[in-house]
């Protein structure tokens, strides 16, 4: 478990502490190497001591890796790991999209050779190269959620507007202004508003459209709700009700409700809600998830899972 | 002040109250009548007797009501007050739309003789009409925001989306599961999808189109976020904002802003802050607002301040 | 499980449901009969259908039942639980105080011939009663939030401020006044001040002293913080330590922390972190627990695994 | 005023440039001098440049100041200040303590030869020597909580413990992990334990006792309750409210209630609600703040009227 001391790596990191298969055999950190995991997130109770990143020590005390860094210096950090022979998932977006689109939208790619081999993990989607595959890459939590609130409708979109709500675990751990609890509480407010990041990932997912993506900060600490707005020319609320059903009721994460989701009712758990709905010409869809879980730590073991041929939804609520 | 305890009419009794230029001569509730409002609602500080609803005390006492009941209720209050020649600020629903629409939403009107007189209360669209009015209907708290993000488009727009993030005192101050702190905190959730009723109030001020209109409910307290995703064709970002800036520049509420607005901005203000932007083809508009103060108390007494030649501004921040 | 609705018994429920040696063949409700637990709280999952209490039907399916209701209530049905041969933790307070302190506090008491047999559900107190016992009184969450804060000083106390600051999941989940979003957030008040019933229980377990003891409701779900204020002739901050190192370290739920616990550190799991230190002439001691966890379903779980001979952490976290 | 960008100092200019007897002619920041007042603080709708510190350029267009400075730098420029006539008021802690308790706590004084005329600025005890004052120390926050809830029992007091709950913005605008949003929401915690500043502010206003003070971080903005378990030998519930009214009914900012006050009563208004009641032999007793307000800014202002001759409560709510 690479960057254990995030908020999504130390998720990672007390998931596969607990993991009934797994063993957690390191657990990396920078600034915090030489402390108790348990000792930075009591909640948690992984009782081991951070390290820094040494690949073949890594490689000698484990077969596979979840790699919780940032941007670039995750290609790094999975370059090292895949030359090793270790299976990894890697949770920054280095290896989410094809090297045009990464470096239109982030830096010049760090380990471009290895794009062939990454497979985008979202299992709803891509479930069986997943089996297959040595790199996996998480996707991101915005998008994950505005892509299980609308896959059982792929390529029938011809416009759609995801209206994303995320919690504050979201924007990272860094302390920012933004993040500050005087800020943040009793405040909603648009961030990321030009959304090209995730737009591109979307629509690799989907296929090409009108998209727009804007993410929007809420008062809560885990939890994105995904409100999408779809253009799907002739469907209706049943059709739309029927392909939903069809497409997720064989999931293991994946509920379709009644009723328009709330974050609060997939809270701690790696399960997704999601609902649909057609109001005169306007299909609605939503899906909530816990941004930490399905969207990030939770979403990495179950795709380990699946790499590794264990239950998918083993150590996982 | 009629109906001085929910959460809208305890602020109308509040700035009323420390207006420079008003008295506060009646205060009503029902359970509540015979409490000072002071112990209803310490923070606020109004040392008042409240009072059972009486018509010929109140015309007595007072020369303009503000009136904050609940639908049907306030419309018969509003004819009583009508009859003994007080100009009317109505906080409800009964008086923004005709009675067609009306009727269609919401119920048979109880005194649809007054339709005619009553005046759609938002400053920014119909000032002078205000100015001349007897009867003004304070717009709806997420209408109010939705149309601020884009009033100045008004007659360009082909296709809206309207997406409300509302703060939990916008349901009112009735103890619910869904407004019980164990529910609203740490969650986000839609709660009306279907939106006809917002949409009838939005078709009539802005024209109609292909409006979508979801309503969110945020762990606040107090605040409106909209965010309007708009299809108008060949508008750019450039003259987006001059038409914002020309509209508003002159206001004394509302601020075109460089950044996307926070509510935390403009909260326990009567303040709106708009932004605007153009994305591709997509015209992205914000608009925030406290909802107990411009989506309701505070926008009631700017009416009032109109209806009666005094600043607009006055006893407000 | 009875009463599988409330905030306790909803989680009750779940945990009895994911319980590796348990099975969940009950789970009883009065307004909410007939509907699905996971529809009620979809975060837990519990896919069972709610019925109504038949103690015969219980009786036949279970051998053991937790029991979440109200006072007095709850005495009605462990006496028909009782009388079935089932064994049974209740959690309400109806088995905590002998017969005089029940009655002088609360009621006359329903079911006063158990009360020999009921034994105080604190394993760290009385770890060896609840393995033989057949029932067991779950403890009150604030009282036990105390208790484990200072039990180590047990009988050397000879004043105690307890200063509890209670989240709101505590209250209930009736939708009151004082539950209301709206009056909570942003809000902290003291609200059982003269902490009577509280006072009773700990001076069972305590023996007797000047006991202060006053409960705040504080703006988050699930946590409470006890923060007690003690005279205790002689004791030095080392010696203090010790004797609560002496005390916990072999616990599996009670951990001794270098610095004030935080209820964040403890949500959402079974286990409780204190502190203690001396200023002055004064010992304070904190210990930080999940209301609905050791404060409530948890502990009963713990109680129920000792009861039956399960290891005493199966199924709990 | 120097020192705008703090939340006290902030809400300092805010209150300033609203009053109706005061201009404000100077608002200073270090890094964020040269960008408006509203650009930084958008809800305060200051609009005014923040500039960098000039004693001689404040002196021209000033006659008095408000300095919201860390401690120690605070001194420097309060000397800067005096030496050029200006009144001032001071919200650090530099000139509230003696010289030997001040270094004692803090750090070697910068400004002891001012120590001899700077009054404490708590009007409730020293209104007549704030009067005449040319330099008032503003109270600390959580003391004016601690000492408004017991000042009526001065000289009385054998023991006390005073066990606070503060706002996340008590502890300042830096962004750090403690005021980390993900952090704050959902917890409490005791963050002072020792507490010895205030003790020393406590002994210094009420007279020496067995004082234990301890802060809580609980998660809300703004707000304060102080809860003090005291020992006043004789001392009576009917008493003690004798006392309280007596002190307290002719204060225009202390309310004495019949029920323990809640933060939110008392939120973004300079008042404090205080109860008291006696249990057994303890005399327990509340004050409820907004710590920005009157923990700060409002009650800078307060004596910024008081030195100046105005009506108290002027510019205040």
């Amino acid at each position: 478990m690479l960057g254990a001391t995030g908020f999504g790596g130390a998720l990672c990191a007390r998931l596969v502490d607990t993991h009934p298969s797994l063993d957690l055999t390191v657990a990396t950190a920078r600034a915090e190497a030489g402390r108790r995991h348990s000792d930075v997130y009591p909640r948690y109770g992984v009782d081991r001591v951070l390290e820094e990143f040494d690949p073949d020590a890594t490689a000698e005390r484990a077969q596979a890796a979840l790699v919780a860094y940032p941007h670039k210096t995750a290609a790094l950090a999975v370059k090292e790991l895949r030359e090793r022979g270790l299976k990894v998932v890697d949770l920054s977006a280095d290896f989410r999209l094809d090297r045009e689109s990464y470096e239109r939208w982030y830096q010049p790619h760090e380990a471009p050779e290895l794009l062939a081999e990454a497979v985008y993990g979202l299992p709803e989607a891509h479930r069986e190269e997943i089996k297959e595959a040595s790199l996996v890459a998480g996707p991101g939590c915005n998008s994950a959620a505005a892509l299980l609130a609308t896959l059982p409708l792929r390529g029938r979109i011809d416009d759609a507007v995801f209206d994303i709500k995320a919690g504050v675990s979201g924007a990272g751990r860094e302390a920012t202004e933004e993040t500050h609890y005087s800020s943040a509480a009793e405040n909603v407010n648009a961030y990321k508003v030009e959304g090209h990041r995730h737009s591109a990932e979307i629509e690799q997912e989907l296929g090409p459209g009108r998209f727009s993506f804007v993410t929007h900060l809420v008062p809560l600490d885990q939890g994105i709700l995904a409100t999408c707005y779809l253009t799907v020319p002739g469907l209706t609320k049943d059709e739309a009700n029927d392909l939903y059903h069809e497409a997720y009721d064989d999931e293991p994460f994946v509920e379709v409700a009644d009723e328009p989701p709330h974050t609060r009712h997939v809270q701690d758990t790696n399960r997704c809600r999601v609902h649909v709905t057609v109001v005169g010409d306007r299909t609605i869809a939503f899906a909530a998830i816990d941004n930490l879980w399905k969207g990030a730590a939770g979403q990495a073991v179950e795709d380990l899972n699946l790499m590794l041929g264990l239950p998918e939804n083993e150590g996982l609520v």
